[in-house]
């Protein structure tokens, strides 16, 4: 019913990560609202996306250097390497600002339900890098069961080496009311409870 | 603390409709990670978009022609004018495929909180449109304050005029429960009820 150019669009729109068939419709309708201001800068911010931004060879971050900026970084601790699954991961522990060494992106979790190898991910390079400079691994995976497969597969990788292997802390989100709280989470702050200073 | 490029596309994202700081830091990774899929095809859509999509000067409804296919159509009733406030109820009129009349775009409600006075509304170009072909205008603005008011405002309009105004009925939704429905509704579906057939 509408132009083939206006449903390209609001096709392309579904193709965006929980956008839906009428979420795409609403998108595509204010883009084309807002032509001269919106769809412009929106058009050459993917443009310039497209063609400059790239993947770390290193670290497998994503940004316009390669190697990235974190790798680049002369001031960050060069001997810890944290191992997150995800871009968006590294992202948020960037924002946190409370850790200043490298990462790793292993681009997934292990998983045999979606057929996910350590083939799969970058291990292979996470191995070449670990080298006598190295003396932590940060394991920051997701606190799922896949994420925790991928964990205890990584810090066996790395049992027989000299270097700390540590990972992040569970327990109760700063934050959190104890009856929202699922029974994992708190066995597990019960468990690993600290003592009171 | 990320890539100029990608803090810019992230930005870009947050300016769409009902996209927040997170999601729109999702958005763009998505994007960047299916850079020869997803960025080419949106990049092209979008290009396209801007510069093909014009507003159709008869019934501010948007599409690749002006006037636009629904105008230009000679298979449709061109007695009847719909008029909506917005070219989302548009097509959400047409995918309904119950009318096979024209639309009139409004471009907004009258509100006296927004400042839109009727001026601001494509109303002198709704007057100009009603001649003597016209034997139907049908009001689908919608069912809130603002909607109402526009509705009235544009009945008195052709109050003189010698023909049939409408506007779209009120009641329950099809699918909808009795006792979800808000005071409003239940009491004009009571008012306004039909005969049982």
């Amino acid at each position: 019913m509408n132009s083939d150019i206006i449903e390209s669009l609001i096709k392309s729109m579904q193709q965006l990560p929980g956008i839906g068939n009428k979420s795409a419709k609403r998108l595509a309708l204010h883009i084309l609202k807002n032509k001269n201001t919106l769809l412009s800068s929106l058009l050459n911010n993917l443009t310039l996306a497209l063609e400059k931004i790239k993947q770390c060879k290193i670290c497998f971050n994503i940004s316009e250097h390669d190697p990235c900026h974190i790798c680049c970084d002369n001031q960050r601790e060069t001997n810890k390497i944290c191992i997150v699954k995800d871009v968006a991961d590294l992202w948020v522990l960037e924002n946190s600002k409370t850790y200043n060494g490298l990462y790793h992106v292993l681009g997934g979790n292990l998983s045999a339900l979606d057929n996910k190898k350590p083939e799969d991910l970058n291990i292979e390079e996470l191995l070449q890098r670990v080298t006598k400079n190295i003396n932590e691994i940060i394991i920051a995976t997701d606190a799922t069961i896949a994420g925790q497969t991928t964990a205890y597969y990584i810090a066996d990788l790395f049992k027989s080496y000299n270097i700390k292997i540590s990972r992040l802390a569970f327990g109760i989100p700063v934050g959190g009311e104890l009856d929202y709280l699922d029974e994992g989470t708190l066995r597990i702050a019960i468990e690993q409870r600290n003592i009171f200073q």
